[in-house]
């Protein structure tokens, strides 16, 4: 069977992404090699447009979109970041925006998505409302395009241009056999990039990251079939917190995913706090995970050097507040 | 009469740095933009090595010392910022180094400066002791060579690669006529950069930003003779409290740079917080007077676009905290 997402159409999103996202670097610190007992390499997606890597699924896929069609406009579902993704590609190519956010996000994330000219319209997330309910009748209604989170090809083709800067900057550093540490939701990323590094690091080899009660791909990737989650709320970590895998996503990270990591809140804030210090970027708790895992989980992780994906930073200030008041002093 | 700086020292320095400092991207956000009524390009030097640019400058004096010189060690008076370039550089080639550090600085700064392999002697800096009578005595001692923090051709050298990287930046961008605003100390960062931008790009013109009450470049510019600070603490910006611009970084500033500009504690806390929140970047007081500026006293800039250096991002949590409670909310 052919995969749905192909190197072809990842390095195709490279191009569409050009001079509208941001390649970011790989940053390092050696306080924290320290920590981990081996190198680090962090490449800090809280840096890229919107503050997270959703921006570059959410272009490759609106950018790829017949004119006609995408001219009537795009929806999303999102508790943030993928809804501030969606919403800058499409304020950036003059096409209305709809997003669906909960009404529980975080608050930032619902300002931006406004601020950027979408129209957010927010539902009961515990209360049982159908998301898609609502988002089906505006669809009907509009003749909005759905622009999905993960289980997407060309959302996955975008996130994998990560991994095709992965590969390229891990080699400069001259890693060229590495765990690569992925904040993982529903696998979009950790698929995207898992497909890049086959076609051009086939040394590196992607792992998810999840909050620990919130493993469903770890459990997935281990049981070799899809696993749900018992609940999608409970954890600081809500940018990464979905229900299962998805359709076309898991397959891709069963193929060439190694074993998944699941960390803790506390190990969660505790990476916030060191990137805080020792990198000087600001990421949110679900951004923070990968970091955490190379960090406290050493034993998991083989080889000399690990790659991590640092993957947003929109987090309200009274959150990182309080992970600097927890874990600040640690330093 | 010849400066004891030039553009082709600026660019030999670069190509020392290269492959050891890092080139800083720039960054933006429209909602940055919205703020300063002009396009904001922001410079993070706050992800340079060490958390602040000083490591190019330290690593560009230290880079180029004769081997033998080099190797019987360096020393350095900092409160903080070029400790620890200073620290990071001699400890790369593999050297010691001597830091004289005031016993009131961020705790952060010292405890870093050590880390990196550092001996660090602390002075107590209102008390009146000598720190020039205990560099002199160790430097004799021990034959180590000084690496002063601004004063010094090969340091304005390292910090001038910033002005090469702007000028190429921001010519990417579409930027070639506006104001560089730089945070300054004793403008060992704003004469080099001012320097790389007249033989880069024209256009572009440096302007040093302080804080209030202790604006001694802005005083010195605007009379035309070096003025001095009345007092040296007593801001939050502790990384940018110096005396008086120095004897080599006045006639440069004086020759190439426009007016200063000065902002208060509460402006550069709210550039702190406006970094966290738009930009995913930890700034340190000091580290954003000129993203203070930018964003707060736009009257005093003119043109389409302004270009920010953040210089660094060495901030102890606690004062970060402080920031974020205080303006947090206002994003």
């Amino acid at each position: 069977m052919t995969e749905p997402v192909t190197i072809d159409m990842i390095e195709a999103a490279a191009e569409r992404l050009a001079g509208r996202a941001r390649r970011t670097p790989l940053l390092s610190s050696p306080f924290l090699d320290e920590i981990a007992g081996r190198r680090v390499l962090v490449k800090p997606e809280c840096l890229q447009v919107t503050g997270s890597f959703k921006f570059r699924g959410a272009w490759s896929a609106i950018s790829a979109l017949p004119e006609d069609q995408r001219a009537k406009g795009v929806i999303a579902f999102s508790s943030g970041n993928h809804a501030q993704g969606v919403a800058r590609a499409a304020q950036l190519h003059g096409i209305p925006a709809v997003i669906i956010m909960p009404a529980d996000a975080p608050k930032l994330k619902i300002a931006n998505t406004r601020a950027m000219g979408a129209e957010v319209v927010l539902y009961d997330r515990v209360g049982g409302e159908s998301r898609e309910a609502i988002g089906d009748k505006l669809s009907a209604e509009r003749g909005l395009t759905q622009i999905r989170p993960y289980d997407e090809p060309l959302v996955i083709a975008g996130q994998g241009t990560m991994g095709l800067e992965i590969a390229e900057q891990a080699a400069g550093e001259g890693v060229t056999g590495a765990d690569v540490l992925v904040c993982c939701g529903g696998g979009g990323m950790t698929s995207g990039i898992a497909l890049a590094l086959e076609a051009k690091a086939p040394g590196l080899r992607a792992r998810p990251v999840e909050p620990e009660g919130f493993d469903d791909t770890a459990r997935s990737l281990a049981k070799g079939e899809i696993v749900r989650n018992e609940r999608t709320s409970g954890s600081i970590c809500d940018a990464i917190l979905t229900p299962a895998p998805g359709n076309i996503t898991f397959p891709i990270m069963s193929r060439l995913c190694g074993p998944g990591l699941a960390v803790s809140d506390e190990e969660a804030q505790r990476a916030m706090v060191a990137a805080f210090t020792r990198l000087k970027i600001v990421l949110e708790p679900g951004g923070a995970v990968a970091l955490a895992a190379a960090l406290f989980r050493p034993g998991q992780i083989s080889g000399d050097a690990v790659v991590v994906v640092a993957s947003g930073g929109n987090v309200d200030a009274g959150v990182y507040r309080a992970a600097l008041e927890r874990f600040g002093d640690d330093a």
